[in-house]
């Protein structure tokens, strides 16, 4: 315990700021400037000048980036792509070489030569201080501009890459966030929630200070002033099945080493810049090991998740001429949806709830996009970590967002220690969905005379999971 | 300055030890061990399945590893030589599909289908806690293997290639070792100082705790109780002659106010895993920015530096029937030199250091290895760093190692902030060696008579620096 | 700077909340509860049983007092006041003994014996873990209930002669507040700001935040959640006039490096408990000192300051019939004084000045309250500390409760470093007030032809300081 | 546990060290010097003046102090005694008005009328940054004066008195001190370590760094440099009978979740400035509450201490014509003791050993000094805090220090949680000696036909504990 402290200070010398311009800056001439100049610092940079004044000329590059016009970031990026990618001729001599003789050194050469001029470049960026932080929000306007420029995606993918083996979970903090936290990273926290909006300080103080409520970020030490991601955890005695027990103002906190059952209400991505890299499977899994430590009694891990593909797909099925799913009746039924208000009328509500619980069984276990994966991206994300789906909740979330998104439908994800590789497998290795038997007799006893069964079965088999696509898994919030 | 605690807290859970087995490890079987138990455990960690219990496998590996016979560490690698290459079936198609059509996907997917899995493995063995430190240490045992198994080599370029990203100097932390560090930390100065040897404890007091010393040290956040490399300096009034006056027990320090010149007299490299990860360029320099911002009238930034390469060289000269350098009486009076004792006699020592001067010159100037770069490998570092050559101390060292390596010779490297880039480019682009004219006078007055110019001229023309043996640059200590 | 860690981890242990009941608590019985129990319990505390569960028996103690009804809690007190004052035997034998025999000896005996023995009951009950916390709060209870049982008022010098000791300056720490704050001591500079009031979090964060921005608070280790005091500072290029300036919103922030000048405009104590411990000198004191030692550029030190008296004074003299100070043309034009919108009609404002800067000066400079003291309890504070009167601001905060207070009056204070001590000798020795030139014209100019002077200088010799009365000297918010 | 660090970081401030001189030095006149310069210096801070510039006024004279010769220290101590004793004629006025009447202001005024001028005058040293070493290192010399200086015993009241307010225990901080402790705390663990002594680094390495072995010291934020009490701990399955089993540098150190029993085998004070100010009681009770919730399978918390004062006791007896205690046979058996090698032969060990024990056992439960309490001190320190007498274990210390003080006899103290109470009131209010069964009956069985019990009986009753000799209670060591 003792003697950490030693090395926590250490990271004090890396979110000190306002540090001076660095001594060793390249001196001899007027440092160039603009797309051309910033292309000659780049070239300097991975000369053997770079050797001598690397964190200058790092500094420098990126600081001039910084100022640069929308525009002209556009311009630089796609200088990345056109003039450090890699040396053709050097690659040809590598393949013609490795052709010639497929010895191990061969290899090493080809894949050396394969490797775009710019990933050595980014590397270099690095030095400067604080560089991996303009480096994200390099990456952050880069995946924006990739849309409209495909060319940008080889470079994005050189980004990624390196993002991926400098964020690796290895390297990453988990600090829990409360009540003590400083004010700046709090704010940050108010700024990224992306799920159940936090609208000011006090709001914040309610999700943070109570003895029922935790919440956990990972860090980067070189970001130490920016959170990952993070997520807001309640100490309840049961399952919750609607947000608004979780947030309401006026209830009573319980003792934590009263909670038998830890539910993660609120999940969110903070760095644009770091879209795909995989942070939020580490981070519950670990949350789930700290809390454990801390109040044994905990026996019970489980998300309060928001649907956010639901009403969009539902929508398209109440439209369809013949759905497979719904029924016209049902889909009568369900045009009360279009009445915003329809939730407050308990019978109009009844009614749609006998109809829309069977659909949303069939939204998760038999839905499927083209490359067939489930169709909702935080069931992908949970069941992807092992989870397994525990509970659908009608109407658990009454905000305007969850209505528009869900109609209101929240799911608790559960993490039960004992099943998550097991789940995981499933569902990796034959897309099963893993769930409840409530959840599951759902979907059965309502579709009964359907041929569900068999379709789904065949379904199953056919769409093997496509794993390459990982990025994809990442929570879409 | 307030604030960081929160994020300087950061890495005291990087280094809480002792952590418990992790929950979420694998649980289905009983996880396999020994040479072949290892490859499985290996492919199941860069399989899905690694996505749901990553850590835990990781760590499952590396402390099987750890637990390995030295042959089996061995067989180890030779496995991830074999088994954990580039796939080559799918490098032949990413090449005839480059060929087909050089689009930058087609590069990417190249330089993808050649990167060999194991780097995509070394990346997930990171997952572990603490993982990168068994990584160094597994680097560290194939560095030795290397040399009877050359095919470890690409191996060794894999860990080389990340280790060089993950170490990269934006992630590195500079922090002062004084007498107030923890012990723990202090033992390892003590065990990894190569320079000037620690005896004691004692010894290591008079270092680091009077006012006119500071030892400053490179850290990783995840190797937080390791020190990278250190450097340890003196504060003085004047470029000193002999390490024995920095080291003297019996001197009175002076105030650090009071100082006019920085001393770098030891420069240690720790961990054997990482050799040819270059920190000490970053080293220094951080360390006389830093040392400036506090001591304002520090203006002469200096080494006193051991030559471990002369010794070597000149018997070599010495024992040569035709030698270029010496002449026939020089070899006669440099004879004494084979007498331990001759440095204790005045006139033989004044004697040897007419003929050993010039020598030494000559061995700095002039003396190159067969691809044209200077002989000593800490007058590499240095001269590359950007630094001059500022004076020659004859038996500036008279401990018995260095009295066997280099008859006692000692050296100061000068650091002038202004001049550092342009050292750096003549040295790294002519070969020129960069000296003070006192220096270079004494190769040319005490030489004159003999065809050295040319013939130097010629050496440094014809031999360009290999640019690509940047690890050879490395401190050799 | 390093190893100082080890020290500050100190606090940590301090702060650590919710420990747990503490095991060496009395067992033998039940403890005894209500007033009566906790007398028998307070006793057993100054026992020799006292000895061995001392931790936890104050622990006990505090903790039932804190539980008692507000009735019973001024029962204790007058429990402390009855039982716990000094054994009037023992008193009498000091007494005669020490009338027999003047030694050092029988005085040490006398004081101990007139040392009523809640002062020992006071400081075991500070063994408990976080006793001095609830101390405060005890003390904070007796200040309330004095005003009203005068018989209290020797139990509150118990209270203040150990706070007192144990609040020394010496045992103090310095601490900036800023943006990076945890958000719980935040959280009470908004609470505790008592000057110019800090209405939400974005208010607080433009009072932190902003590069010309200071704030520093004074903690005790014991007390590490709650600042005993703070002052808030901006730094400028000039000294500002009105406070709405400082306070924009929309102003634009100066560099730090770009300030001449230091403004503290809010001084706030935080601990009603702790009323007459005297921390504010010490801490604008300490504040100047860190200040420049950080921006060596600032080179004026000055506050701006309420004037809490003044309108309840110049109402008195508005309304008497014969004022000395104010003629009956002033009595007239100050009348418009009454008009709650009397500063939006420049013509009435420009009367009113005239008329109000004159009496302000002399409020200043010759109003005395009855022991000779100024009125204005800033101003005896700031001038005691040896500051000068710099210059009085008319309309400088035309917030209500400035226009309530002071008619809108603002004052700056000056700190000068040199004249601090004379400044202090001359107010303190002879009541003198000193200040700026301009100010003092203000004086004579107005005032020529009545006899201010004389009845002055009169005044001020008559009435010497009373050097007892330091608590009045503390800040009156 | 996030947030202290804020508060932790306070502590930095106060260890800052090399603090420049202050500002706000008084600056009228040269500072006086030499002893009456001191004398006017201390009046200075006594007076108004003290608090324009108090501060300052006290860092010079603590730093005057510290520059003084023995001999002058030794006057400004008497300076302390003659001028700033309370003031007589004030004393006489407040006894006459307390005599008049008896009020409680009365009492009041004569508590402040009799305290000396000399106490204000050290709160008022404290005042300057660091002020608390220097007044404890004042203490330490005035102890060592006062032995020829009885006058100086008032002077030393009052040190005593406010040190015990500054040390309470409430403001005292317990840090667990191991190997990764900054060197320079450690190297005061070496120095103070006062039981069994630490040679070497070494050593200490193997105190401290074993899973097995903890240390624990109590700090106080203002001397956060020097820790004020430490004591060692080992971690093992049953109590030890000999320190050498401790100590042994080839025991293999065992889990520390194995452990069931927690030794307190070294306890140390180590600032002799604060002799007589008790906080080894506290400390280990503190350590047993840390260590029980660290490791809640310790069951057993137990000492092996040294015997002190028992050789010096037994060769008196030894020594008697008639001893009461030892048989004439007894006497001759003893004589071996005065062999220095008696302990090597086993048959005399064992014939001594059937003489001392029993007469250890009278020592122990019969013994008694002049004012009725055990003659060891360090059975009257944990005897006085509740432990009970466990074991004596014979030879337990062959150190030369251990068989000159007590013949080689060491003892175990048993703190247990259930009868500490109890034990320490029997002890405090009946004198009686609480031991384990095996002890007494070591006494009663070997004495049997003597008149001990009687005798022993009466001496109980006859001899109340002193409880004014508090001080004396305080370990010896």
């Amino acid at each position: 315990m003792t003697g950490t402290s030693f090395f926590s200070d250490m990271v004090q010398t890396i979110t000190e700021r306002g540090r001076k311009l660095l001594s060793f800056a390249p001196r001899a001439e007027r440092l160039p400037s603009g797309i051309s100049g910033l292309e000659r610092l780049c070239e300097m940079l991975l000369s053997s000048r770079g050797e001598a004044s690397g964190m200058a000329l790092a500094a420098e590059i990126l600081q001039q980036w910084l100022r640069l016009s929308d525009e002209d970031q556009r311009k630089f990026m796609l200088l990345l792509f056109e003039k450090f990618g890699p040396d053709p001729d050097k690659l040809d001599a590598a393949i013609e070489a490795y052709r010639a003789a497929r010895t191990s050194r061969a290899v090493l050469e080809l894949h050396q030569a394969a490797e775009p001029r710019r990933q050595e470049l980014i590397r270099r960026l690095n030095l400067a201080p604080s560089g991996i932080s303009t480096l994200v929000r390099m990456r952050e306007r880069l995946l924006r501009l990739k849309a409209d420029t495909p060319d940008l995606e080889t470079v994005d993918a050189d980004f990624a890459h390196l993002f991926a083996s400098w964020f690796n979970r290895g390297f990453l903090i988990l600090r829990p966030i409360d009540w003590s936290t400083p004010a700046h990273i709090l704010e940050k926290i108010i700024r990224y929630e992306a799920v159940h909006e936090i609208g000011n300080w006090d709001e914040l103080r309610r999700r943070l200070a109570p003895a029922d409520r935790r919440c956990f970020a990972f860090f980067h030490p070189q970001l130490a002033d920016d959170p990952l991601i993070f997520v807001e955890v309640a100490l309840t005695r049961d399952i919750p099945e609607n947000i608004s027990a979780v947030l309401d103002e006026t209830r009573a906190p319980i003792q934590a080493q009263d909670a038998r059952t830890a539910v993660f209400y609120s999940i969110s991505n903070c760095q644009a810049g770091l879209r795909g890299i995989s942070f939020g499977n580490f981070l519950i899994k670990q949350v789930v090991e700290d809390l454990r430590r801390d109040l044994p009694k905990l026996d019970t891990f489980v998300t309060l998740s928001p649907v956010p593909g639901f009403s969009g797909w539902l929508t398209h099925e109440r439209r369809k001429e013949h759905s497979e799913i719904l029924s016209t009746e049902e889909q009568a039924t369900l045009a009360a949806l279009d009445d915003a208000e329809w939730s407050d009328d308990p019978a109009k509500a009844a009614a749609v709830r006998a109809a829309l619980m069977p659909a949303a069984a069939w939204y998760f276990f038999k839905g499927r996009t083209t490359d067939g994966r489930p169709i909702d991206p935080v069931a992908r994300f949970h069941l992807g970590n092992g989870a397994r789906l525990e509970r659908m909740n009608f109407l658990g979330d009454t905000s305007s967002r969850a209505m528009r998104q869900a109609h209101g439908l929240m799911v608790n994800y559960l993490y039960k220690l004992d099943d998550i590789e097991a789940n995981h497998e499933a569902f990796a290795q034959r897309n099963e969905i893993v769930a409840a038997p409530g959840v599951r007799k759902l979907l059965r006893s309502e579709r009964s005379g359907r041929s569900f069964a068999a379709t789904s079965g065949t379904n199953t088999k056919d769409k093997q999971p496509d794993k390459n696509k990982a990025n994809s898994k990442e929570l879409s919030s």
